[in-house]
Order: structure tokens, then C-alpha cells, then sequence
């Protein structure tokens, strides 16, 4: 007699998405391996490899087994977690089915060549060498957009958030970000005032060997697990490879060790994560991280919670010693890295100005996406929004304009309002762990750093997507997102 | 109106396994990786996905269609190429396909285990923990033998050999290695006399570091490219990669640079093949190398008949003194490099001593396969051999006998007399290019390395599969092996 299986349906639909990982898990070695080892004689047929398993993952993805499966599977008797495994097993489906693979391939071939034109271009300040590329790329991602749309009953930019924030939406969005236009404006001027006539602290240079050591010391004093995972370089800090074998990069200014530093800091955030989530659900949907916004904000959490505060600036000052020979003391490591300008390029904006940089992607996406924004005239809106949020002229300088990220250029909309979300769920999260452990500078001035990933080990990464983002941010506070601890957050650092 | 492709199977046969090699890319990637950069924790998923790789390519490979296509394909009106293009993808579907896919999983497991375990006990000497293992696989191989051997009308060794050299028989290598047993050992023991009494020359320290550095600079003399590859470090060298990636390792000693700088040399012929493979053949069965043999010549080539040559020491000696600030004399470096003393270690092994130990594993192969060798009885086996060729004591050394090498470990035999066919293959090359072109070693004495390249492109690489071996062999060198040059070679260098 042999036992056959009460769950039939979603064993068959767990064995499938195993399948899939397997695939994921050569195309995560493909991007890290292009971006940090990869000669350039290697792209061509790397970009067809890459793009052949695209298509193959896509295939498996919406193979038509799934839809039914689902339907029998959720007539099983299955425990909670499986049934959440089977919400996220829908949501993948469904995420891929709606796009026809011509659509999926024409949009990959084009990002590809649209993005290698725009490094020269971007490089070149050539915006009108850029433009029929991004106006050709658009079009894809209307389209895209309005089939997403249309099949999950939702407006197209909406439609878009939801490939990285499920449940997220255009109107929740502008109340969030509506109510931080109404103080972060004054807030960065007050701030700017309080720092007016301050000195600039000036920086040796340093080898690229040397601010590696110290990086690879900071990343173990944050608990990565160098069996688990490496550190290497690329021209675009990112954090790559999985579960078990997780791969950050960062790139070294000789000039600036403080960008690559906390660049490490940043990723090594990223990694946790990733390296948390729940060992026996490797493999599933459910074991997957939960959001982008999740994911930022444990980078976000490590970058800017941990990583500006005085607790931790005690911790690696020694290091710093070490490895650097510097002689910053912590009073000064912490005046560098709370300083506030704004500036024109995103990745290098202070966490106070920084939202102000996805406030006006936010805008200019949903205007390209709704058709009331043209590409010709992106550079203008840029201007007139960098002068309004920032103060800043940008005009004629495209490179450090609406050419400077990569996003647009590959045809990725609806990622940018992650950033922002991530600060403010990264904010919320340490005010949620305080209540329960103390001010988190304190602990690690007392080298107690362990109890801060613990909990978000329990609260956070361990959960995967077990939780919706709503359920998992609830538990983890309290509440659901609220923005009101990111104000706290930036007002008690920054106004004190 | 529009064009029908006269030759719709032949192209659709294309189409596939132009697919076939963009997994096959991904393939070689995850390879490499895993031996040069992969961290611990990333074993078990790699393993998973390389595996569930394969299996993608073996049903690929195995696809209903390619039978019935090739049967159409050969009623279509082919050109010569073409027609050389539809006979690989006949070898290699066939190849593929009288292997059940069961037993292609189970022996990739077998042998995955098999070989993580060796590693270990090969460390410990521990031939009692190998020895079942061993046992288990090899009764796979010995089906897998049976299997190929009755689809193809060969006998079961000749099946496992044709997987690397398609047509060679164990007939025809008898005949070969025959001629072989009857000089060689007379040669080893002459060249003894003569070396008798050399003193040997001691070796300063050397960074890896610097070793590098110099590696570098010989893989540029000898014309690799580097946007077209890499170089990095693996505890055994190999060159892996794609076409256009190509990836090549060795391991630094820091005590004895000159075994790591030799690897490096050996890779790099290997590597020039590859990358001088026919660009437009490129993912077409007729585009790749053409036999194990051919490719170990290209690597012998370089490592023996010209890194051991004057000519080639007079040019890299400056690089010496540059990179190391060695002081070696050419004439020290020409002592070093050709040395000649039986040892244990097959890779370790001199051009004139190497054969017999490829001897020994042809003749415990076949005893192996047939039945008349029991895994049990190899240490015996090997150390009666050992001294009967070689005049060396090895019973007890388990580790530096019959458990030394990596390819029965994974359950492959039939590969090792490539390697001594190469070094056949690489002396009858020198002697065909000499009647053209004059004295290699003193080409490269004048400078002009690139026009011994130009013949290997013109008659080797440039070729691909595109001619059988034999017919290769012929038209580069007027008749097929002829093992008379690699004796006249090695009496030329050692007897002189």
C-alpha cells in the first residue's frame, strides 16, 4: 500500500516552483557575474543566455498546469503557512501570466540596448541621443502597464507598483507622500540653518585594498556570514546571488572612504536579510523576501538607523584605526556623516533630502505612465522640480538629471517609491524595537548589537512572505506603515 | 510573398541547439564559479541547480523531434559545412539519447557524493571509506558502458572513449600505447644516466601576488585576450568559460613559481583554441573543439613544445627578472623545465615520464570495464605497474596512487589517453608547421610567436568540428597520428 499525498495539488505546485528557483538561482549567478567578473567579449553571448533563461523561467512560470492546480489547491486541507505559500504561488503566477511573452521579450530585448546606449550616453550628456530610446522604451511600458492593468483591475501605474509592493497604490502614495512634502521642505531648511558655517572635515586618501579590509570588519562586526556569502566590486553598488551564497558589491573612491563604507553598510543590510529568511521555505514563494520596500528597509535600517548613530560610530571608529590608520574621532565620523545639502544625484543624497529625489520620480512616473508627461519634455519638469524641492538648477546638465539612473533606462517604473517606504518602514521598525529593548544606540555602544538583529531576525526576516507587507508591519509595530516615525526619526537626529 | 527556408529541418535543428548552448553557457558559468568563487554555503543550492541544469539540457538534447528532423535533414540540399554542422548534431543527440535520463541522474548524484567524499578521504589516505563508494559507481559506469557500446555496435570501453574521442578504438590504442611501452621505458632510463649527478637548482619565494602579475604578462606574449577572459585562482587549474569568456586558472606555490607559471601556459593553449574556435559557428555543434585530444594538444603545444624551448624561455626570461626580479639565467630555466624523474603524481610528471602513467590507468581502465579488475585489487594493480614503469614503490600511498586523480572519483573513464594523444598530436603539429614555416624555436627566438599562432588558427582552431579528426589531422599534417613524432621530439630535447 502506498500513501499518496493529501495535498496533491500543492505538493505538484511546490515541486514546480522549486523547478523555478533552481533557474532563478543561475540567473541571480548571471547578473552578479556580469556586473563584477564578466569581460566584455562576454556580453554577447551572455545576453543571450541570460535572455534564453528569462524566457524559460517565464515559460515555467505561466505553465498551464498552474491555473488549475491553484484552483484544486485551495480545495486541500492545507495549514497556514502553506496556504500563504499558495497566495504567493497566485501572485508569481499571475505577476508573469498576465504579460504575453512577446511583450516580456520585445520590452528585455529593448531595456538591454536601451540601457548599454545610455552608459556612453549618460557619460556624454547626450539627452537627445537618449531620448528615442526612452520614448521608444515607454511605449513598451504603457502597454505593459495597461495589460497589467486591466487584469487585476487596477490603473496602470498602479499596476506597476504592484510588481514591487504588493498592495501598494497610487492614492495611499500620495497621501503618504503628500503629507512629507507638507514638512520636509521646512525641515531641510532648518536643518541646513543649524549647519550653516559648519567646517568640512577633510579626507585622506585611501587604497581600495585597505578600505576593503575595513569593509569586510564592518560587514562581520554586522553579523555576515563570510561562508554564506562575498564582497566584491562593481561600478553600481548591489546585493546579488542567494539564499546561502549571498554577494554584495561596493565601489572605492580614494578620495572618500565614507561612501564605500557605509555603500558596504548599506548591502550588508540587503544581505541580512536575505540570508534570514526562513531556511526551510528556500525554494518557495513564501520563503521569499516580502517586498521591495521590506527589503529597503533593512538596508535603510543598517545605513541609517544603525549606521549614523553614535553607537555604532563608537564601534567602528577602532576599526577605522585598524585598517585606515585614520585618526577621525567619533564626534567627527558622526558630523560627516549627518551632514545635509541638497545635491543633484540620488544615490549620494543625506537620508533628509533624499525623499525629495522620489517625490519627483513619483511624479514624472505617473504623469509618463498616464500620458500628461512627455519624455521631450522630462528634462524641463526635472528643472522646474529640482528647483521647487531642492533649490537646485539642473538645467542643460541631463546626466545629472533625468539620465542618472539606471531604472528608466531598462524600462523598470514603479520601484522608485521603494526607497522611501523603506526609510520610513526602517524608521518605524526601530522605534517599534526600542519599546521593547532600549535605545538601539545604546545597545551598541555596549556591544549589544546581536539583540538589534535578533529581533528583526524574529519580526522580519524570518517571516519571508508568509505575512502580507500589512500583517508582517503590523506584528513587527503595532500598526500598519505610518510615516509619522520617520519625522520623528529625521527631527531627533537632525534638530537636536 | 514571402521566403521559405529551403532547408526548414536543418535550420530548426539549428534553432535548438543554438538553445542547447545558451544553457550550456550557463553551465560552464556555474562551473566556474563554483570552483574559483562559490563560498561554502552556496554547495547545496548550486548543487541543485546545476543538476536540475542538466537535466534541462539532457531532455534538450534528447528533444522527440531532433530524430525525425535529422532523417529530414539529410534529404535537404546541404552545403559541405552544413553538412558537417547535421553529422555532430547526429553524434551528439546520439550521444545523448542511448543513455536513459534515470541513469544520468543517478550516476550525476552518485558521483556528486562520491567526489565531495574523495576529496576528504584522498586527504586521509583513507582508500577503505573511497573503496565502496568507488565500488557503487563504478557498477554504474559499467551499465552506462553496456548501454552506449550495444546502441553504437562498439565494445563497452570503446563506448566510454568515444565520448571524448569520437572513433578512437581500443584496438587502435593498443596499437599505439604498444609502441609506446616498447621505447619509452629505455628513454626514461637514458635520460637518467645523462641528468645523473645535475645539481638541482634552488628557487627564492615569490609572492602570489608577483606570480600573477608574471602569468599576466606570459598569457599577453602568447596572445590571449584579455576583454575576450579571465585568469583567477582554483586548487586545480582548468580552463573553463565560453567562446568570448574564456576562464582560466591555475594555483600559485609560492616556494616553486615555475609549476604554477607552466599551468598557466598549458591553460592558456587550451584557452587559445577556444577562443580561436569559428566565431560563426559559435553554439553550433560544428563551432565547438573538436575531440579531448585535439584540445589537450593546443594546451601541449604550448606547455611543451614551445614552453620548454629556448626560444620560448629567451622571451619570457625578461619577464622573469621584471615580475620576480629572478636572476635565473636561460640556461637555469631551460635545466628546471626539463628535467625528467619518475614520481608519483601524474600532473606533476614530466613530457617523458607522463605517458606511463597514462599506461597504467589505460590498462586498469579496461580492466575496470571489462570485469578483470576489481576495485578492490587496484592498489595491487597499480602498485605492480608503478614499478614495473616507473621503478616506484607505492603500495600503502593510497593518496599518491590510484586515489590521486579527480576523473575516476566522478565516474569517468575513457578520458585519460587523451592527454598522452594530445602530446602525440602537439609533436606531430610542430613537425608539419616546421616544414612551412622552419625551426619553431627559433621563430619564437626572432619574435615571431604569432606566425606559429596563425598556422594553429589556420589548421586547428579555425576548424572546429567542422572535419573529423582524422580528416583534421591529414590535411594539417598530411596523414593521420603518427605516434613517430612524439618519440623523434622527445629524443630530439633529451638526448641532445
Amino acid at each position: 500500500m502506498t500513501h499518496s499525498p493529501s495535498t496533491p495539488h500543492y505538493l505538484h505546485l511546490t515541486e514546480h516552483f522549486q523547478k523555478i528557483a533552481h533557474f532563478e538561482h543561475l540567473s541571480a549567478l548571471g547578473d552578479w557575474d556580469q556586473a563584477t567578473m564578466m569581460p566584455i567579449g562576454g556580453s554577447e553571448s551572455r545576453g543571450a543566455a541570460m535572455a534564453e533563461l528569462a524566457r524559460h523561467i517565464h515559460e515555467l512560470k505561466t505553465d498551464c498546469f498552474i491555473e488549475t492546480s491553484i484552483e484544486q489547491a485551495e480545495e486541500e486541507l492545507l495549514d497556514s503557512h502553506q496556504m500563504s505559500n499558495l497566495r504567493e504561488i497566485r501572485y508569481q503566477f499571475m505577476q508573469a501570466n498576465v504579460v504575453p511573452a512577446d511583450l516580456v521579450q520585445a520590452k528585455t530585448q529593448l531595456a538591454y540596448r536601451c540601457e548599454h546606449a545610455w552608459r556612453e550616453q549618460r557619460a556624454n550628456n547626450d539627452w537627445q541621443g537618449f531620448k528615442p530610446n526612452l520614448e521608444a522604451l515607454m511605449k513598451l511600458v504603457k502597454e505593459e502597464a495597461s495589460i497589467r492593468a486591466q487584469a487585476q483591475e487596477l490603473t496602470p501605474y498602479d499596476a506597476l507598483l504592484n510588481k514591487f509592493e504588493p498592495g501598494m497604490t497610487t492614492k495611499r502614495l500620495e497621501h503618504i507622500f503628500g503629507d512629507l512634502k507638507s514638512w520636509l521642505p521646512g525641515l531641510i531648511e532648518t536643518v541646513q540653518g543649524l549647519q550653516a558655517g559648519d567646517s568640512k572635515i577633510s579626507l585622506a586618501k585611501y587604497s581600495a585594498r585597505s578600505q576593503e579590509a575595513l569593509g569586510r570588519d564592518v560587514m562581520a562586526y554586522l553579523g555576515f556570514d563570510f561562508t554564506q556569502g562575498r564582497l566584491d566590486v562593481s561600478s553600481h553598488p548591489f546585493c546579488g546571488g542567494v539564499p546561502g551564497d549571498i554577494r554584495l558589491t561596493t565601489r572605492y573612491d580614494e578620495a572618500d572612504f565614507t561612501s564605500g563604507l557605509m555603500g558596504i553598510v548599506h548591502e550588508t543590510g540587503h544581505a541580512r536579510y536575505e540570508q534570514g529568511l526562513p531556511k526551510e521555505w528556500r525554494g518557495q514563494p513564501a520563503g521569499g523576501h516580502r517586498s521591495m520596500a521590506i527589503h529597503e528597509s533593512q538596508s535603510l535600517f543598517c545605513e541609517m538607523q544603525l549606521g549614523r548613530g553614535e553607537g555604532f560610530l563608537t564601534q567602528i571608529q577602532p576599526k577605522l584605526r585598524k585598517h585606515l590608520n585614520s585618526q577621525l574621532t567619533i564626534g567627527e565620523l558622526n558630523h560627516i556623516y549627518t551632514r545635509v545639502k541638497p545635491g543633484l544625484i540620488r544615490v549620494d543624497a543625506d537620508e533628509v533630502t533624499y525623499p525629495c529625489h522620489i517625490l519627483l520620480r513619483f511624479e514624472a512616473e505617473k504623469g509618463l505612465v498616464d500620458g500628461s508627461l512627455d519624455v521631450a519634455d522630462l528634462p524641463e519638469f526635472w528643472a522646474e522640480h529640482m528647483k521647487s524641492l531642492l533649490g537646485i538648477d539642473t538645467r542643460d546638465d541631463y546626466r545629472n538629471g533625468c539620465m542618472q539612473d539606471i531604472h528608466w533606462a531598462v524600462g523598470e517604473l514603479g520601484y522608485f517609491p521603494s526607497y522611501t517606504l523603506g526609510a520610513m518602514y526602517a524608521a518605524q521598525f526601530r522605534f517599534a524595537m526600542e519599546a521593547s529593548l532600549g535605545p538601539v544606540d545604546e545597545l551598541l555602544a555596549q556591544g549589544n548589537i546581536a539583540q538589534v538583529f535578533d529581533w528583526l531576525d524574529k519580526n522580519i526576516w524570518s517571516q519571508g512572505s508568509l505575512l502580507t507587507t500589512e500583517e508582517l508591519v503590523k506584528r513587527a509595530t503595532g500598526e500598519t506603515l505610518n510615516p509619522k516615525f520617520f519625522r520623528r526619526h529625521l527631527e531627533q537626529r537632525y534638530l537636536k
